[in-house]
């Protein structure tokens, strides 16, 4: 466990703020795992600190794309938190024939840990928001979700097929992907599909 | 320019999603900025884009310090945006003697270029939040600066003194970024006092 620096600060909860400090120095390590996908111009592997930015960013420049009435700050804190599990659990591949039941049980297992750091307020709202996520029954948790899809087909796009080529993935599996953005946005669904029409015309999916 | 793969949304304004595609790829590359700092386990430089990730954050864990009425979210989407101008300007070192005014020449040709990429409405918006976190004039602002110089204090104090060893920093100096700190937000800046007390005492700054 990393420890904070001492708190001697007046007029605040120390142990209240050794906890939040605590945390904040745990998840620094979610800039250590390394996902399948490039960035953009293809030079390195993304981490999923680095693409939770991104995605933050992306929520906001495509909130008009929500359903009317979506609340955008709560997707933004949702998909800034939303890795956080990846730091015990590591990052799954999207299209990974494992057994999503063990996955899910280390993902859980570390949300009960990490988010477990916080103080107990911070700590249930934190855990409300992922298990938001992971549930996708909301409009924020599938307009989210929406996001994190789109972003890696954007990127194998301009990496002449990216992860696709490299491991072989099919335009069912991409379909599938394509299905869960066009529950979150259909704007969004409709452009992921013409991406996927293209990408195919390109020779980009295996058969 | 990047360009984004096509788009055949229907429903949708093509020129203003390509529009906003552009700007998401474009701001990817942020992911490439490296800061002078470290992670907090030392291992590697800590870039722009996972620095932006974590000060989101950040700001959320510790909203309860920020002065009564401050609006996170907008503080949140201040972070997240307050650094893509270095993706041309690059990134300038806390303590580095340079003029500040050709720097700041160099934000603002950035900030024109990269924000300009939006729609326009989305344009103006993004520059207004750069704007005002520059001038530093809002609660908002302040709150958001304080998150900005705490981050990299914490960081050092984890690896040993870390860029304040590297860069022979006095103390006078790093008490100049806690007096920032402290008009953001008061809880922190008597923990950042009591983290550069500690630091000093374990000979971290220069004479």
């Amino acid at each position: 466990m990393t420890e904070p620096a001492p708190v001697f600060a007046s007029g605040v909860d120390n142990e209240r703020l050794n906890a939040q400090l605590r945390f904040l120095l745990e998840v620094d390590k979610l800039k250590r795992i390394l996902r399948r996908g490039l960035l953009v111009d293809g030079s390195r592997r993304e981490n999923a600190a680095e693409h939770s930015w991104h995605l933050a960013l992306s929520a906001r420049t495509f909130a008009e794309y929500a359903p009317e009435g979506t609340d955008i700050d709560r997707v933004v804190e949702m998909l800034v938190l939303h890795d956080i599990v990846e730091i015990d659990a590591g990052d799954t591949f999207l299209f990974d024939q494992v057994d999503p039941g063990p996955q899910a049980d280390r993902e859980r297992a570390a949300a009960d840990r990490i988010f477990a750091l916080l103080p107990a307020d911070q700590a249930e709202r934190a855990r409300e928001l992922w298990e938001e996520f992971e549930a996708c029954a909301t409009v924020e948790a599938r307009f989210a979700h929406a996001i994190d899809h789109l972003s890696p087909m954007l990127a194998n796009w301009h990496n002449e097929g990216g992860t696709w080529v490299r491991f072989g993935t099919t335009r069912a599996q991409v379909m599938e992907k394509v299905k869960l953005i066009q529950e979150g946005s259909e704007a969004l669904g409709s452009y992921a599909t013409a991406l996927v029409d293209d990408a195919d015309r390109r020779g980009y999916f295996h058969d």
